[in-house]
């Protein structure tokens, strides 16, 4: 195997550059704002350079935002379900608290019509959803909860209130919030 | 008691115009591009009619905001949390479905430093949430559920992936998702 050409290294640390940069121009201009010139200015490298990677504006942005989104959120294994689901969703509000994860949030809110923005969103929550699912496959494994509950709705239930949180009503997200949500996912309201 | 005079009914007609005009013009231009002129111009009306009512584009936007949130959603009342449940999630859905909906939702998803907005939105959010609450109330009247259950929590918890749905992922959201919902709040996850 060959190790990474300095040519090769050098592309990436443009490549990265780039993205960055295309993500604070976001922030600070908003998605009508940006231009691929003004990209490339904030990130220091000409204009074609970042033409010869990103046709486009949006294929610029589509790649930022998935640049940003890092589906690599920590997966607990505590042995113990409720524990796992309450370091889970804290890991996953943290990840999204963010000055930067809050505006790629509302990016991702808004009705932009962007060839693969759409696909490349769909991938990404389905990548994040099948690594979070496996803390309900262990406790399925350990009898904790029974095989046919539906994960991906178990999980999506557990975490709305948090996007709805941080996006939306801005209340606080703390422990005691959190482990509100986990009891209720895992025993419900129902008077037994 | 006298009848409203025709003057009143006049300036009523008015607000609402310049309202729903300033609701238009968000929906065509997104906040920034919004001016008091171009909302007085839609309306038809003299920009010193806007004026006179709403002293800056951020009161006038945070009255359109307001205006157009119907707090009144229809509270269901069948006799079974079951289907008060489903009838209620179904309803807010409805409610968060147009396009004019959807462009508030982002528009209250924004940064915007507006005096009056944050305050507004909590007065509205939590008349909202306490009209619901009957419907968690009656079903502890009928000891379906313990009156130790923390109501806005579960309304939070069964609306959030709704919110999330229709402002994110804009997956879709049918009869069958509703139930699963509502079963997942009922019951929770753990084996018994």
């Amino acid at each position: 195997m060959s190790t990474p050409s300095a040519s090769h290294k050098r592309g990436k640390a443009v490549r990265d550059g780039v993205l960055a940069a295309a993500v604070n121009e976001l922030l600070n201009t908003g998605f009508d704002g940006v231009t691929i010139a003004s990209v490339a200015e904030a990130a220091g490298v000409h204009v074609t350079s970042v033409y010869r990677r990103w046709r486009t504006k949006e294929q610029l942005i589509t790649d930022a935002l998935l640049n940003h989104i890092d589906p690599a959120i920590e997966i607990p294994d505590t042995g113990d379900l409720r524990r796992d689901l309450v370091e889970l969703t804290s890991n996953l509000h943290e990840s999204l608290s963010s000055p930067q994860s809050k505006a790629m949030l509302r990016l991702a809110s808004m009705p932009l019509e962007i060839d693969r923005l759409e696909e490349a969103r769909r991938r990404v929550l389905d990548a994040r959803m099948d690594a979070m699912g496996v803390v309900l496959d262990r406790a399925v494994e350990r009898g904790e909860i029974d095989a046919a509950v539906d994960r991906r709705l178990a999980l999506e239930f557990l975490h709305a209130p948090i996007y709805t949180r941080v996006l939306l009503t801005r209340d606080q997200v703390d422990e005691a919030y959190i482990g509100g949500l986990v009891d209720l996912l895992l025993d419900g309201v129902r008077a037994h």
